[in-house]
């Protein structure tokens, strides 16, 4: 474990992002024929330049558990695909109200309001669908991993830290409850990505949830800064949008500096659990580190 | 096959019906919790009075290939939650904007639009849990279910029936497009409670199946109908919308009097099929004959 085993599918480190995301969408493209408009609305949104961070993340993990890549590709586009259909109705006119995303009209600014609600009912349907077609695992295995999908965004985890970003925009929240609603509505499907291989590979850890945890949480709190501090056509999706809407996130609430010095001991924190976990030379810390620096 | 082993658990056959509503309901209770605002506002959804025939259906079919029904509960209690799920979402403004559902507030007027597309998402994702989580089947029995279940309410599914249906309140639609929107927003579900039965009871024919298939789009073409023909207060929702909306169900296109006839095709092929089944003793084809007299 901890030893980087992708030199033979990729040339150098550097590459590896777009192999990865390359790979998530190859696996998209071959699963997804757009045969109707409902269909043809959910290729528009999943080919969409995206980061692929969950996908990339859950390839990553799972190398460093020493498990096959290919073994992992539905569950790499599963992600993706619950973390867009999340997207296309966080962007609705009654939620986040949206019009840009990844760099092009949201979903429902491109088609309408009812088809971008119901592609994401049938994205959610198609992701679990993935996991549980997933040839490489045991029937138990498949029936496992789509239950933990499930809990992760269902009316305890995703759609609950949604629902509460929405409630605090009408109500103040504390530092708990905004660090809550953080893990809840971005990091609990970040955190699947460490989850799910290491249920896989049987390895789970206090080190590895941890990191899943925090590496989780910090990606909101990027995320909310760069908000914060960017512009629209920097970020692809319109900027200062919280402020306008009146949430509560955590560097609105509680200003810019608290947040930077909660990332700094987050990023010390994982640095330090990616060395304990003899990481250190895995290229699973050098894009956990890199996401911490990121700026867009 | 074929004969009523219910007798042991209800007094005569005029109490099955609530039988089975009270049973799908106490499973429903059992397992979710109102522990938060998403939470809260599916068990308001699904505890507004509903006649839960794809339930009723489900057991009945169950009973007739002498499967136990305990087995059937997780399946009942996923069906009636993905079908509330879909009311939810086809009653938001941006869909068919319906105040009014089973005599009561639609969900996005007793909350807001926000919670209700969490909710319906929500719900989605707790449906498919109940049918991974069912003890009384081999894993990969309840991945056949699941997945069964995901591509009936898919994008080549209950979605793309509703999408068809949105689609054509602006463009002209032929007689074999309505009929297949019939089938996919109402029909394919009404099916699924024949076909996972048959699936487990590895019982399935061509029989069967087209008892499952007519039974489904007449639900809906019964439904359209009624829709024409009553009151919104007998109705318990809002009557004579598809008109309003400019949709195009079967009496609307083709009139009230073809649509009786084929209802009275449809009803006696159900007739024969179920005699061809040596189910005319069964409570099934009681149930069956009623919904298709139903005028509510």
């Amino acid at each position: 474990m901890g030893k980087l085993n992708l030199s033979t599918t990729t040339q150098n480190n550097s590459n590896l992002e777009s192999f990865f995301q390359q790979r998530v969408d190859q696996f998209l493209k071959t699963h997804i024929k757009s045969n109707n408009i409902i269909d043809e609305s959910i290729v528009y949104a999943l080919e969409a330049p995206g980061k692929r961070v969950r996908p990339t993340l859950l390839y990553l993990v799972s190398d460093a558990l020493t498990l096959e890549l290919d073994h992992a590709d539905a569950i790499a586009g599963a992600l993706e695909t619950i973390h867009t259909y999340s997207l296309v109705h966080d962007d609705l006119p009654c939620m986040d109200d949206d019009d840009l995303r990844r760099g092009q009209p949201s979903l429902h600014k491109k088609y309408n309001e009812a088809t971008a609600v119901l592609a994401g009912d049938a994205m959610q349907s198609m992701a679990i669908e993935m996991l549980l077609d997933n040839q490489h695992f045991t029937e138990k295995q498949n029936n496992l991993l789509a239950k933990m999908l499930l809990e992760t965004i269902g009316s305890k985890g995703m759609i609950l830290g949604q629902a509460l970003d929405i409630e605090y925009e009408s109500r103040e929240a504390n530092e708990s409850e905004i660090l809550l609603m953080c893990e809840l509505k971005t990091g609990v499907l970040i955190e699947f990505c460490f989850l799910a291989p290491l249920m896989i590979a049987d390895a789970s850890n206090e080190k590895w949830e941890r990191l899943g945890k925090i590496v989780g949480i910090s990606f909101q709190l990027i995320d909310d800064l760069l908000d914060l501090q960017e512009t629209s056509e920097n970020l692809g999706k319109k900027s200062q949008k919280d402020i306008i809407r009146n949430k509560k996130n955590y560097p609105i609430s509680f200003g810019e500096k608290k947040t930077v010095e909660l990332l700094d001991a987050y990023k010390a924190e994982a640095n330090n659990l990616l060395q304990e976990l003899n990481l250190d030379e895995h290229y699973l810390s050098n894009y956990i580190m890199n996401l911490f620096d990121r700026r867009i």
